[in-house]
């Protein structure tokens, strides 16, 4: 458990930040999903809510009365057949339950938990890890809510902002510096007390070679050289699938620039706005990350030479694409259960990212934290470190 | 022009009308849009609205400002590039601009045309046939908005009823005649001075030979017997592209019909409801309507037969396919402009179908009115009458 | 029946006229099927082949050895599972049976039916209409096998010859003149004692309008300005499927065609040529042709206009699209049994051919055949003449 | 270079046995290509000429004549347009050049590096460097050769035996025994005077726990177990990826089993034949791999725990799929130019297999030889060797 806080307390601060990440939208907003990678915000509130009364109250909660019966099968992110009707389940399809209705569910939910988690003797372990993992769950979907809220406006022809006051960047980078790793074997993976997820152990040994590391992240400025430079119509700078990828989707930009009269603009959260060249390049591909890094005569770093030297560095801004496979740790055991679908069956076909980004939730992310999307993926405020 | 109303009083009645259809509606119901052939229904107002301001106000009204520059390429039905900017413009991604922005600018372009409609001296002929398309094109949408609405809620894991008190069947069918007609050469087409679409003209002349065609549509216990004597696998019943479709969306039974227990349910616009055997079958493809008749030893008629026959039997509740492919008529000519792209740009690969349905607004439709879909297409009321 | 020459000497010159028309290939020319409308020919000599098994040999020849029973697996033209094993049955993934193989097979059906049509006692009127049939079955395929070969050769970077004396065109275009024909009743479909298909029954009656029609067909020279007047970038020439098909396929030119430095190619039979302006444009969809005829003020003939007028001008060198859909006449009976689907199953979303072609086999078409093609297909050898 | 023969005796012998792999083969099994992974016969033969030709005759014999122009196009593995000709390219729709004349192609550019290889003088070290690419290079397609014969004779309905003496297995499965290794720095990757691919270098550390590895292949007897206890129905055993994977293409089996009347058939290169139990399971996926580890409760080794232990265990008769996701070593460095392409743009979504197979040339693997393929490949002599 986060120390500083009860448990109830991080609960119900959790729920309520969710809802304080909507008040911007509109009712219409947060029914849409333009793609599939994509999901509508009142799906996010409804799944989080589901997640809670399907592990916890139901099994914990005794005398618990289901809200109601067909909402397992809306908020499941597993669709399977409904049996004898055949109906659609596309997320974005779905125009009932309301928003409304799905408040109230929420409030519903809250509450029930809020008088299961009042009375501290009752909170067994298992409980508690298991509240744990809600919360993290709901923080996990709170990034997703902010980069799917972002791709709904940013792709919307009026482009409107979700709030003028958002500052996607939380910090100047710093001058690069390069931080030099010494050869050696390391110890990588979660140690301690504090909540983790289970692919991050059994913690471990690795060897690693003599590396440098850079201190900053790459900027739009340097990110725009590489554009002007011709870098997205070389071949021999992008992987076989990257090049196929650049070519069948058009691709010529980060996403969210557009080159206007000549200029480049930029969609943030704030609104529509000429690109700023100093803040750190966001929203690329591994493909364009791992491009970038062939031009410039480098390379991104591997998941484990990051670990070690994130420490001599700042990060959160961006999810740091590293050029690791996402892959399970030696002695890695799922969860039993359903629980163990969690992290497990992702592991093919994907990479990791390090760190953490300016969506990215409070007490969330850590150093050993892995998060993992498919090469191609761009929605997440992703970004590019370089080693050598 | 319809002669009991002034055009004033047709134009307002239409405009006021799409609104009351929406009155059941929830916000988020006015935003999805399931399939491709299904529009969201604040798209339909929006568009509508588009129409009488691009056709219109912009061209016969001095002074007009228009009201959202960047409505004419979210309204607009053709798809280009909005040139520097990159977005997505599929109808059911846009949450903007949202029902209350639509209702706005509704009632901006309706006071604008009631303003110009005003004073009669200053509506030339040219302006009267336009106001009357406008008028017709709102109606067609209508009609498209019970039937977007009815697949949104049809198609949601809680079949939500979208009024109920709402009727789908206006007349119970009368015992079954055989009217026959005689051979020889008769007249088809619009005459006269009221209002119908080019696709209509010229009136000429057919040469038909002896027919029968039935004075009611096929009714649900009727289409059943089809279904249980195995009409869905029997090969021979169908087109081959028929069969082809069959297999591939591994249809049993028309649209929103649900075999629940070995009862079969329905979803109506007054909800999800037992089948009622005694009204006519809805909602299935030509390709069903053609095997269904195949296996009565029957056919459907064509669309002259049944301009001729119409007389004689009631029409109006189901959309009823024919034989008939949707071609021009002999000395058909295309409005000159855009208006031209009405209907002649679709007159190959669809089926003509006749008469009108439960869900066609009032004052739209006539005997010679020929509405036309591809022929795989069910979300439409459409039914079947047997000619032999 | 062909009056002047017995039922046998049809059925081997035919047979044999498949043969001569593959004895340019080289063995890898039969395998291949570039497209899913284009079969290896190969295929459609084991096909023809397995038709006189099939409906023929087996029921109507005492004590006949199918010559492998896995060939009707193989060249029927209907993919079903062969049940237990599971394998790939696309058409241009079968190396086996080789085409020794087939030819071997062919041998054995011909001698097999030339013992059962020697002994003319035993012909009774349904052997001589089904032998009549395989025989029309096999010139059909005839005309595909010359098509199809163009496909192949035409498709290959090396753009092999098939023969280079081949002349795709055996008659020069006459003056245009446009014929006239008087609006009034007109008799339409077979009738007589001679071989027809069903789909040209029954004989009935049209009414048609006052029309003209032109003697000629459209030639590459007239079909070149229309490309060169940018009648491919003009959307108001094209019905919306149409114009959908020339921007997804970047269509600019008939098949075939090639603007190499300047100068319009084209593949002939007869090799890589510069492109004949004489004579007429050929390989282009009913979308071209109808568009054509929009860009000329005209249009296109329906196949009863067609039947009416045919004997005025000269016809057989392109299958000329018409505006008609391919439906069926009044009266139209199926052949029974697996014969039925010969026609009748394709009589939807299909458009009708008139006359006859290059590549169209001795004693085949006749004034009131009716062929067929989807609108957006061009490997035939399609043409176009203009009504008004 | 190999030490026990001269370069020039290695490429004639290497030359000699594709053409040997061939003799079985009628014409038309050269030609076709049923699924985009599998090449024909005859693109192989001529792409590794191409090789030669291209890579070293035009570069290093003086005044050599190249044999034809456009066969670089044709045997190029890169699809690029061809400029002013829009002609279809897919390797198996091309039934030009003919096999005849590739097996010309072949001896011609074979004769020309026979004359530049049989005076050593000349022979510098990048050419023998380039030659030696060149051989292995042709190795690899030896194995691709039989493998994708295997695909297209083992998906033909007829099921024809490639050469019934063949042997898919070398050995029999000895005793299972685990062999275990010990925590520690390990070094993995190529050292010595040895030809390697750049994907081998550098040689580097990795420190690995203590792990045990079967000495032998998992059986098919043993997968068959899987099989019957619903390995292929239990979503839990598989990525989620894996499980869309099955259920998409209704996998129920490894590739080539055939299950009639109840009986376990298996295709192999000597024919269709009752499946052999005795020996190792092969043509499965990753995923397959993966689930029936998941299944036995243990998991597949790392490539480094392979490269390590494999000294202790008999390999090389199936490609073992390793947890390894294919990556650069570090200090990995690209070959400059063209030949850079071979390997690293491929390190990207694909997972390393170990060893070797049935198929494997010989001399052409070794311990630290990495091969690589997406997931959900089985036409490769796949396998599986366990680890916990």
């Amino acid at each position: 458990m986060v120390s500083t806080t009860s448990l109830l307390d991080f609960f119900l601060e959790t729920r309520n930040y969710s809802e304080t990440l909507c008040k911007p939208l509109k009712t219409e907003d947060y029914v849409v999903q333009p793609i599939v990678d994509v999901s509508p915000p009142k799906w996010h509130l409804g799944h989080t809510t589901w997640f809670f009364e399907d592990f916890i109250l139901k099994k914990h909660k005794p005398g618990y009365q289901e809200y109601n019966k067909q909402y397992a099968f809306v908020f499941n992110s597993y669709y399977e057949s409904m049996g004898a009707r055949v109906v659609r389940t596309d997320r974005g399809n779905l125009s009932r339950p309301t928003v409304d209705e799905i408040y109230a569910y929420r409030k519903y939910v809250t509450a029930e938990l809020r008088e299961l988690l009042s009375d501290s003797d009752t909170i067994s372990s298992e409980l508690e890890k298991l509240v744990e993992i809600g919360i993290h769950h709901e923080k996990q979907h709170q990034e997703l809510l902010l980069t799917d809220i972002k791709y709904i406006l940013g792709n919307n022809p009026l482009l409107p902002a979700y709030a003028e006051s958002y500052q996607e960047n939380t910090a100047d980078q710093e001058n690069t510096q390069w931080i030099s790793i010494e050869e050696g074997v390391y110890e990588i993976g979660h140690q301690g007390e504090g909540f983790c997820y289970d692919n991050e152990l059994s913690r471990h040994k690795v060897y690693l070679h003599d590396f440098k590391i850079s201190s900053s992240l790459v900027s739009n400025a340097e990110y725009l050289q590489f554009i002007e430079a011709g870098g997205y119509e070389d071949a021999l700078l992008w992987h076989s699938e990257g090049w196929a990828w650049v070519n069948e989707n058009q691709i010529k930009a980060p996403q969210y620039w557009h080159l206007e009269d000549g200029e480049w603009m930029n969609y943030t959260l704030a609104g529509y706005k000429k690109l700023n060249l100093e803040t750190p390049v966001t929203h690329i591909s591994y493909y364009e990350a791992f491009a970038y890094a062939q031009w410039r005569g480098l390379r991104l770093p591997t998941e484990f030479e990051w670990e070690v030297a994130q420490e001599h560095f700042n990060w959160g801004q961006r999810w740091e694409w590293t050029e690791s496979a996402y892959l399970p740790y030696p002695g890695y055991e799922k969860e039993p259960g359903a629980l163990g679908e969690y992290n497990g069956k992702f592991m093919v076909s994907q990479k990791t990212l390090r760190g953490g980004s300016t969506a990215t939730s409070p007490n969330h992310t850590r150093a050993t934290y892995r998060n993992f999307f498919h090469p191609h993926l761009r929605w997440q405020f992703t970004g590019i470190r370089l080693a050598e």
